[in-house]
This record gives structure tokens, C-alpha cells and sequence, in this order.
């Protein structure tokens, strides 16, 4: 039994049983007598480890075959730049929806490339933030793709459904929360997600992409951020991240497993939802910071209505083994992230020491408040 | 004790301490109660890993204080890239040495982004490979930089010497014998060499770069590949592959143990020279690749005079738990890489294994030569 629950937003836990496998074949992979960092990865030993991997994210997300599937080292933060570079060399316009940080990263860093334009900006109403209802959207008709963040992992604000873009080329970064619920692979052009969150340990990116979207580059590029080089070597181009592949791998097979996406996205739901009703439950006490309806399951937000307890909170919180509840360091307040690999008493054990935290310190908050009128 | 003797060119073997380190601390890094792939790479302990391994690396190199320290993801693929659209953007003009497939990849992409000029390249010569004296270079005197790759793994050629470039600063590919032998650092303009052979698992590579030549990069081109950014954020803008960092940090911490650069080059010289003792002993049998002068200390490469009997080399040799012997898939042969990691017993059994086998053989070599006559 693990002695604490870990609510790092990223790098973030990983199922016990994953950690268990890697450490018990840490020195002797199926018998090689070699750690699987130590075997290449043109031999049969790896290939067999990669190829698996890609057969069980396909299954995992039903992914049709006319979509190529690569295994990337760079991060999405890599992605923001492979995508302008590959999709805007025949028309050089896109759509942004910027709905918080990671967007904003991904629109600024597609404007070295081409002519970005912002569709829709989230905003903030009420103290909390919302995103422009789809019919407030500026979409370009003749963009060569619609760029959006599914789930921003600092705001912890999440669509809800797929946004429709006319027939444009979707493209997601699904980083935060790529098989945590299910997904029409068939609506996007292109999906691509970090590893370090649902899918492993940092330093691998899946890119899943519509076999006819990957055409001739931008000139004057690297190489190795060329879809088309990936395609024609399936991801070995060059040395991948051997150990990180292998991890995504122990993964995904425990997410199947664990009964595949339906299950996990039934047990996500359950585990926000345990928190989300303490913030509904006590409104003079935690401020929720997301609009009710793109309240994310993966990532939960909220501030103390009296700020001054939060790190009373903190410290509340790790008395009981919870830890890594601290927000972003560029918004504050406190972020409860609950991936597909946190586990359900983990939110329980939260939910009831918010519960009892409300209590103790309604009080204080009240006389707080008094004071500050 | 491990079963084997891995001779893989990379990934290659780790020290079975670091390993035995890396599976104790798999569930609970330092009593936190996560793995330290679990763990943000910003928090506390990431970055206390993150400091020690660039002290460590900085103190085994003796890395002079004007010299910049990055770990960055993408293998030494992505500083083919790096390295022109950082050093060219004031001159267009580099040299490179040519001397294998390493050093001719990384000419190849720098042609993408300048004026590149290959001022010597490496030659067969009564069947073995040489590198042309440097009086017969054809150096640029006003070249932004001079590229080379001190070892090429491929054909286990090696530089035994520092190239004379008059000034302009010198770019080294070290991937394949970083902290194999003595380096003086200030010798160079930028090192950098990804993890996979000397320095851990693949997914992570170090560049070392005087700070001078970190200058304003080529327009349009990722920020991910702008070595300004790395210096403005110490390697974070981004995620990075914190596990690789973690286990490059517990090589280093190893290679201290071991008596530091000085103590492994005595080792590596000792085992290099068991192998290749044996390939002159029997000359009618083995036949080295490499003129003596280029021989690598970390790859050693030969071809059996007879070449019908590599595919029992490789079965007897299998039999003794000398494993991954094979030459790279573009050349064929036989390839011993024998980094730092490597045990020096795993050196002699190999250096055992291949007097015996050319006693054994030696016979049926001269008959099967008879006959071609």
C-alpha cells in the first residue's frame, strides 16, 4: 500500500501495479538479463515492446487505420511547432481557441509560422471562467486546421464536447486528458498528448494523425519534426525513448485491464464528482474557479474564500498523506488532479478532509469576512 | 551478478549499481512515497536531482563557469539541428569533418539552414578506414564553426587527438565516448552528446556550450531548438524527461565512485586493448576495420577474414553470455562497444572467447582460402 495520494498535476502518479512491473524487471526484462534500458532499439526485444504498445492505443481509442500513430520525445510543447510546421505549408492560416495557458502557448508558438488567428478567447464571469458559447466563434472557413486544448490543466476548465468547425481539420492537444473519457477519434485530424499525466512518464508524445494531413513540410525545419520522416521510419528515425515507451506501455495494458476508456471514464467521473460536491456543498467556504458547465474531471480548481487559510489547508491536507494539492505557480490556489491512475479513495479521503476542513474553520471564515466589511 | 555481457552500441549496458538504485527507489524516491517519475519537475526534489547531476557533470569535466550545462530531449538527431540554427545565424559558413554516419547526418541537416562544407573526409585505405592528416583539410578560415564526431560508433573510428581549427570555435558530437577519456573543455565551443551510451537511457542529451555562442537563432525555426531559451530557463521551459535525468544523475554519482574520467579511461584503454590484442594476434583470421591509429576505445569493430563464420562467432560467443555483438544493420560485421559501464572481466571473457574461436576455426579459414584460390 502506498503511503500518500499524489495530486501533482504532471509529472503525475502512476498505477502501482506499473511501478511494481518496472521495478521487478528493472534489471532482467522477460529473461534477456538486460534492463530494457540497456537493449536497442532496432532488436526484437523493443520492437516487440513498441509495437505492442501501439497495438493496445489503438484498441484503447479505437483508432481507424487510416490514422499513423508516432511515439515522439519533445513534449507537447514540441507539437505546438510540428503542427504549424507540417499543416500550414499549402494554406498558412488556422484557428486558435485560447482557453488558458497551453492554448495560448500553442497559438503563440504556430504564429512564427503563419497567420494565426484567435476564434474565441476563454473569459472570466462572475469570478469564474467560461468559454464563448460556439455560436460567439470567429472560425476562418478555408483554415488549414482548428487548434484546441480539450482540458487546460491549470484553469482546470474542459470542453465538454467536440467543437464543430465545418469540416476544417480539428487538431487537439489532449495532453491532460487523453483516455480518461471516450473519444471519436474520427472527429479530430490529429491528436497529440505529453505522456506525463495519463500515459506515462515525461519524455515521450503520442501524435495521432489523419494519414492524409501529413503532407510536405515548411522548408527550413528540423528533420525530426517532420511527420512525413516519422511515417516512412514508424517513429525510429532516430534512438526513441526507449524507457519511456516501454512505461506508456505498462500503462496502456493496465488501462485495459482496468476494463479500457468506459470504465476509467465512469471511475473519473465518480472521483470529481466526490469533490466537486464539497465545493457545491460549501460556496461561503471554496470558490470553485471554473463555470459550472466546463468544470473539468481531470484537473479541479478552487481558491478558500478566505485565502488566508490556504496554507492551513496545505498543511491539513498533508497531515493525512494528501499531497501536491498546490496550484500552478502562475495562478495559485489549490488544483486537486485526478488522473486515470489516481485512485478512487484518494478523492474520497480528500472530499471528506474538505468536508471537515469547512467545518472547522466556517467559523474563522464568517468572522473573517465580518471584519473585512 | 548479471548473466551477461551486453555489448550493445547504445542504448547500451548501465552500471548494475545505478540499476539496482533505480528498481530500490522505483515506489518510494528518498521517503516521499512517489517515484521520482511521479514527481513535478519543478518541486523540490526533481530539482535537487536536477542541480547534483550538473554539479556532478560539471565537476568530472572540470566545466568551466563561462560554459552553459543543458539537458534537453530529442537525442543528438535534434543538435544536428540545434547547432546550425543557433551558431549560423550571424555567419552562414561551417566545416564539418566527415568520418561516418554520424558526422554525415549532421552535415546533412546543417545543409538545411547554411553555407556547410565538408573539410575532410574519412577514406578506405588496404581496407581500412583513416582519416586524412590535417594538413590535408580544407578548414574555412572564417567559418562560424567546425563540426566533427570525435567517435564514430558505426565504424569504431576514433580521433586521438583535438582538431586545430585557428580559433574557430569547435563543435564535438561526443555521444559515443563522452567521459570515456579526458577532455579539456575549454578546447571547444559546444559539446554534446545524447544519454544512451556513456551517460544513461536514451530520451536525454547534454549540451555544453560556451556561453558567448548562445546568440539570437535563425528566424522561424521552434523555440524549443533556441539554445537562449534553455539558458533563460535552465533547461525548464518545458517539461523535461525527468526519469533520464534522474538515472543520468546516478551514472555520474557512479562515475565519481569509480575515480572520475581519469580511472575510466584506464579501463576503457585496458579493455579496448584486450580485443583488439587479439585481432592482431591472428591478422589470417580477424580483420580489424579501422587503421590502428583511428582505433576506437569504445567500439571495436572487425569482420572475420572468413565471413561465413560470423553467424557461428555470434552463436559461440551467445554460448558465453557475449551478447549483442553484431555490427550496426547499415555496415554488418562485428561491433564490440564497450563503454564505460562495460566490466572489464566482460572484456576478457569476449578476448577469451575470440582466441579460441580463431584456434578453432583457423584451419577451416585456411582451407576455405585455398579453395578461393
Amino acid at each position: 500500500m502506498r503511503k500518500n495520494y499524489n495530486f501533482s498535476a504532471g509529472p503525475a502518479i502512476l498505477p502501482e501495479e506499473v511501478l511494481l512491473t518496472a521495478q521487478a524487471e528493472m534489471l532482467d526484462w522477460n529473461g534477456t538479463g538486460c534492463s530494457i534500458m540497456e537493449l536497442g532499439h532496432r532488436g526484437p526485444e523493443f520492437q516487440a515492446i513498441a509495437a505492442q504498445a501501439e497495438a493496445d492505443l489503438r484498441e484503447l481509442m479505437s483508432i481507424p487505420d487510416h490514422y499513423r500513430v508516432f511515439f515522439l520525445p519533445g513534449g507537447a510543447t514540441a507539437q505546438f511547432a510540428m503542427v504549424p510546421i507540417n499543416l500550414l505549408a499549402q494554406n498558412n492560416k488556422a484557428d486558435y481557441l485560447v482557453t488558458g495557458l497551453w492554448s495560448k502557448k500553442a497559438q503563440t508558438e504556430a504564429a512564427r509560422y503563419g497567420c494565426i488567428h484567435v476564434a474565441a478567447e476563454a473569459f472570466e464571469h462572475e469570478g469564474r471562467l467560461s468559454i464563448p458559447d460556439p455560436s460567439q466563434w470567429s472560425l476562418t472557413k478555408d483554415a488549414a486546421y482548428v487548434h484546441y486544448t480539450p482540458n487546460e490543466t491549470i484553469a482546470g476548465l474542459e470542453f465538454q464536447s467536440v467543437p464543430q468547425t465545418g469540416g476544417v481539420p480539428l487538431v487537439a492537444d489532449m495532453t491532460s486528458m487523453i483516455l480518461s473519457r471516450p473519444v471519436n477519434v474520427n472527429d479530430y485530424g490529429l491528436i497529440y498528448a505529453g505522456a506525463q499525466k495519463n500515459l506515462g512518464q515525461a519524455g515521450i508524445t503520442i501524435v495521432i494523425i489523419r494519414d492524409d494531413l501529413i503532407q510536405e513540410p515548411l522548408a527550413r525545419t528540423p528533420t525530426l519534426y517532420h511527420y512525413q520522416l516519422h511515417r516512412e521510419h514508424q517513429s525510429f528515425y532516430n534512438t526513441p525513448p526507449t524507457y519511456s515507451w516501454y512505461i506508456t506501455g505498462l500503462v496502456l495494458a493496465w488501462m485495459k485491464k482496468q476494463g479500457g476508456v468506459a470504465a476509467l471514464y465512469e471511475a473519473n467521473l465518480r472521483k470529481a464528482k466526490l469533490v466537486y460536491d464539497v465545493l457545491d456543498q460549501f460556496p461561503e467556504f471554496y470558490l470553485p474557479r471554473v463555470e459550472r458547465q466546463y468544470r473539468s474531471i481531470m484537473n479541479v480548481t478552487f481558491n478558500l474564500q478566505n485565502a488566508d487559510l490556504t496554507e492551513a489547508f496545505f498543511a491539513a491536507a498533508k497531515e493525512r498523506g494528501l499531497i501536491h494539492l498546490q496550484g500552478h505557480r502562475v495562478s495559485g490556489g489549490i488544483r486537486a488532479s485526478m488522473y486515470n491512475a489516481f485512485p478512487e479513495e484518494g478523492a474520497l479521503a480528500l472530499a471528506t478532509m474538505m468536508t471537515e476542513f469547512a467545518h472547522e474553520y466556517a467559523q474563522s471564515t464568517r468572522e473573517a469576512r465580518k471584519v473585512a466589511k
